[in-house]
């Protein structure tokens, strides 16, 4: 029987109605950008398996490490106990996160990352005796699926048998030229008339709201009244990290830091399961304490990995290399050629790009898990490309080591599926 | 700088008070059942890096199957896609779980495991268009440390900034043979008050509450009457999975099967990060449906990632080897020749064991995370043992490959240590 035939006994897959989605195309290996089917075809990760194998699928540096890593300490509890390749990547990723990040806590992907962030920011006002317990998210972020990850979700598409468990979440809309004075006022008002812990935000691009854009400086005018009013700020670069945007952290480009960053996804380098949340020494502090009922019990058991952090240490080393740096560059410059003619399609509306990150929304209503998003995606597939539309924007999120051809090609697929829709 | 110097510069430890635990000792390699530190010391890994290491670490056969994988296809989206190594693990899987459990969710860990369960079942009721919100968990439970899996937790220690945002859950006290009656009744009485969703449970043995033991014929009074309801079972296996028991699995003891379990740790077999939730025909069908809302909204970015499925499977493989499950025997029969001989010290209280977990109370009150606690610890540490006891309960919980020489150093820790108290 096919891989295709034997996936259906036994598989739920994540985000699928199953009736209408019965089949899943059987991946059966993968080299740099590309991945390879059961029935031999080809095709172009255009986004990087949901951002993570950034520096290219199966890469020999990235495996050498990990396997070496595995020969010498796979695992072991990380309460009571440390070891290098902990440390080592501690070491390297304070060294590239914004100046105001000092300590690290580990967990195992995004959701857990944010849930690790609000359980952070509810228990240091806790610790400092203030009662402080609503969040306020943005309209349209995407956060996780784990119950105080939904929480802070505006996104999230049927939470229906859920909504009564959420923790306490205000939204404001994201700021944009138009509606900051609006957004500023509202802000204010919530903080003044609630007990505000916490402000969480996708910084400069909200993934799953089909990237959606929005400007430095103006998050950056919410961040700054939220540290005024001493509000625990949390910006969720899980998907915006390591180098998505043109630099290293989106939170970069903004003058205001956060107090807490959420990172995963290209984190371990498209390798295994691995999240850290990061934080500022104010935040460290309040958990500091002779009381140890102010410490921060949160743990899982694989925290630390060590096979997890040498693959981060390698993703980091690739990140900085002159290579994958020059890289960023001229896929950015290419995506910038694209744009320039295909923004010019009768059939095409807003376009957009940040870095690596590009998006081009089309002229017509789609549904987000509707027929005509699949025909979309179908269309991609057939011409050996694999690009996941959200409703009707296309978006490219391509590895840092992708061709020009291989560029070339996904382009092509684009236009070619625009002109046939 | 030593390791554990540069450890205190940027790493916060999971379930740790870092002012008066400062010090992690620094692990640079490991190997069978054996830890080593920078110093050059040696410990026994008695409680296989919390449930996970079983079958020895940086295991060669392990090793050469997870490398393998990573030269052949390290990640991709598991979401439309499917691969040999989830394939072959589902199938490896559902041979050795209980006979009604049919199809597998793919999470990141125990945490995870625990609120995909949750979510589970509270859409199954809402999918049959019924309002069922309440979840009946046991006292002294432990399932995690995500909001939800920290709701369903009697056990979390210091949950004071977070009670007010957990799901509504009730709790009974674990059925035993004085208290069954009324157990079962206050169970039915809830169910019959309230609109119960779900029950969930550790089976046997309650690892967090200090390796407490129940009897399978009276949790299976409980589950009998969930049955009767409609309540769906969940149970939670992240800790007794994979033999630890005596048997793959603690509920192949018990004559009425869950509906939901939850694996994670020794699933992976000490590599990364990974978790399942596994459920019935049933459970499944409430969720495949012509509506699209009515499918399971719920995904983790490394969702199924092939390399973590190729430790899962290789960890299969020799759970069911003749030699590992030989192993099994050998050690059950060697912990109850110990047991025979220490359960008679005058400062030992109760003694008890299921398979390859064994604990022993001493009679001497302590805190938790108390100076005593940490004494016995540092205690056994001396000796070139690792284990950490759970108040004033020592338990082993060592990998199957333990020899029994190292298993006599276990004992003889265990020994000269209660000796010096």
């Amino acid at each position: 029987m096919s891989l295709q035939g034997r996936d259906k006994k036994h598989l739920w897959h994540p985000l699928t109605q199953h009736k209408s989605h019965p089949n899943h195309i059987a991946i059966t290996k993968a080299k740099g950008a590309v991945l390879y089917d059961e029935n031999d075809n080809e095709y172009i990760d255009g986004i990087s398996s949901w951002y993570t194998c950034v520096y290219g699928h199966c890469n020999a540096y990235i495996i050498d490490k990990v396997c070496a890593q595995m020969e010498t300490l796979d695992h072991v509890v990380f309460t009571g106990f440390t070891h290098k390749p902990a440390i080592e990547l501690s070491e390297k990723l304070i060294e590239i996160l914004p100046d105001n990040q000092e300590k690290l806590f580990f967990s195992d992907n995004g959701s857990t990352a944010v849930d690790v962030a609000i359980k952070m920011a509810l228990q240091y006002h806790f610790n400092h005796d203030e009662k402080r317990t609503k969040i306020i998210a943005l309209e349209n972020g995407f956060h996780g699926d784990t119950f105080g990850a939904m929480s802070v979700s505006g996104l999230s598409v049927y939470n229906g048998p859920f909504e009564e468990f959420f923790i306490d979440v205000s939204r404001i809309p994201v700021p944009n030229a138009e509606n900051l004075d609006e957004v500023k006022a509202l802000f204010t008002q919530l903080i003044t008339e609630h007990e505000v812990a916490a402000f969480i935000y996708e910084p400069l691009v909200q993934g799953a709201a089909a990237m959606q854009m929005h400007k430095a400086e103006h998050i950056n005018e919410i961040l700054k009244i939220a540290n005024e009013h001493n509000v625990v700020t949390i910006a969720d670069e899980v998907m915006t990290g390591f180098g998505k945007t043109g630099k290293n952290f989106a939170s970069e480009y903004i003058e205001t830091k956060p107090d807490i960053i959420c990172l995963s996804k290209a984190l371990s380098a498209g390798m295994v399961a691995m999240a850290i949340t990061s934080c500022s020494q104010k935040i460290y502090d309040a958990f500091y304490a002779d009381d140890m009922k102010k410490g921060f019990f949160h743990g899982h058991t694989y925290s630390g990995n060590p096979i997890a952090c040498s693959a981060a240490i390698a993703g980091i080393e690739l990140l900085q290399s002159d290579e994958i740096q020059a890289n960023l560059k001229r896929i950015e410059a290419s995506h910038k050629v694209f744009d320039e003619d295909i923004k010019k399609h009768p059939k095409v509306g807003n376009t957009r790009q940040q870095g690596q990150i590009y998006a081009l929304d089309l002229n017509i209503e789609m549904e987000r898990y509707g027929n005509l998003r699949d025909k979309l995606f179908n269309s991609f597939m057939n011409k050996g490309v694999c690009l996941r539309p959200l409703g009707n924007t296309i978006y490219i999120l391509a590895p840092y080591i992708t061709t020009d051809v291989q560029l070339q090609k996904i382009y092509t697929a684009i236009w070619e599926t625009i002109e046939e829709l």
